[in-house]
């Protein structure tokens, strides 16, 4: 071992190991061939890697079956609570930005979330947004952004099309209102709102709204529907300090009746890892 | 639903949502009673994640002892291919520039490494260099880096104590040398080295270079040791645009035999989203 090229910089070691056009198929014999020795221990490696991960997957798949009723029976109770939704996006850090004081009149009517995996897992998820009947904005009943994988690996992302009742286009009146005049008091009407993001589908890659909702208040939203956005807001909160070193999708701190604290955080961190390939 | 504060801003909302002073306790006792549900709720799905993370963690588990004497069998083979690990190292993207001259001299008695889990690969992991008999560097057979996770959540590392042979110590003899002269060519001087890395355990949570080395090198070596870092390189490689689209994981393209393609990034995935923790 390091008999040779001792004292010789990193460039000298490059040019040892590899031909003069870097292909390694320019290797003397003997290393090429412990080079596919390697690559052949590495294919078997690769092939547990992956056996590993379609293990996984069934795991997730079949949790995700049980806590579909869990989940179901949450949005029931959900429902009795007036703007439980709109509350928890608007009282969320990143997401309380987002939302402009038109829409939050119009995310009152939201009745019901739901977050759906794919069958498998790896290969997408859909949001889907229940809205009020009669109320004065949409006429959907249900608003659905779908984010999917194909087997190319691509990625792409569908809305379906807002049904705006008559003159409350809330994507449209924002550009009126932002070009003409400057009369908004916020200040932040270059920055893309939530319908905007909703009916975007350019840039499905890493959509961190999309993951906002999926990963972080889906999981437990009630966190955030009972802790305010503390940045800019009268109530002088404390619970910055508690959540230090964790990953912050606790809520457990939430604590509201005597129920016994469990930390469930782990379960959803193996799904993110999943889902981002 | 939505029927109250229809038209109301955000702050109206939280409000109505909140007791004066954002106490959940001052909700009205209807509403107590609602979120208490929801809680109960959300503390059966917490123990669903809770379920799923420990069967997750049983399949890495298994897998890793699967994974494991194919990993020695590649450290076995490695071993007849001459600096292959500082090769590797050097020709990493983000190593290569925390590795100076006279630390490549000195990885080059580099002859194994190991990255080891934990049993409960949530609390941590090591990472084994083993140096050659006789070097004039080390006179450690093995150097080991360590980090850990107590089980109150605190992340902490430590290292061995390198035992330098006389007028070797790398990291002394570069503090020396950056201060009274200006004289190394690279000027990279005031960035941490490789043993500056090993020693210092300051900071344990977030080690990038640790991570790099467990969940990009080890994993896959070979496509390092075969690809220099193009940058900054006189070999006029092609092979950035290939991996477009993709976590950067694969390591499939660089095939040397005829061995079959197969792709193994999901099974990794799943073990970097525990350790986060």
């Amino acid at each position: 071992m390091a008999t040779n090229g001792s004292g010789s910089p990193a460039k000298k070691i490059k040019k040892m190991e590899l031909g003069s056009n870097g292909e390694a198929t320019e290797e003397d014999p003997e290393t090429q061939k412990t080079l596919e020795e390697i690559d052949k221990c590495q294919n078997e490696i690769d092939a547990l890697n992956e056996k590993a991960s379609e293990e996984i997957l069934g795991i997730e798949r079949n949790y995700n079956r049980l806590k579909k009723p869990h989940f179901e029976k949450r949005n029931d109770i959900i429902k009795k609570i007036p703007n439980f939704w709109v509350t928890t996006f608007v009282n969320h850090p990143q997401l309380s930005p987002l939302i402009d004081d038109e829409e939050v009149d119009c995310l009152q009517y939201i009745t019901k979330i739901e977050v759906e995996d794919f069958e498998n897992i790896k290969f997408g998820f859909k949001i889907n947004f229940y809205f009020e009947e009669g109320n004065p904005y949409i006429e959907n009943e249900v608003l659905t952004k779908e984010f999917s994988m194909g087997n190319n690996g691509e990625h792409k992302s569908t809305s379906t099309t807002i049904s705006w009742k008559k003159d409350q286009n809330l994507c449209q009146k924002k550009k009126k209102d932002a070009k003409p005049t400057n009369s908004r008091k916020r200040g932040f009407e270059e920055q893309k709102k939530f319908f905007d993001w909703f009916a975007d589908n350019e840039d499905p890659q890493g959509d961190d709204i999309a993951d906002i909702i999926k990963d972080d208040i889906w999981p437990n939203p009630l966190q955030y529907y009972l802790v305010p956005d503390v940045d800019g807001d009268e109530n002088g909160m404390e619970d910055e300090g508690e959540s230090e070193g964790e990953e912050g999708e606790g809520g457990d701190d939430d604590d509201i009746g005597d129920e016994e604290e469990i930390e469930g955080e782990e379960g959803d961190e193996g799904e993110e890892g999943e889902e981002d390939e």
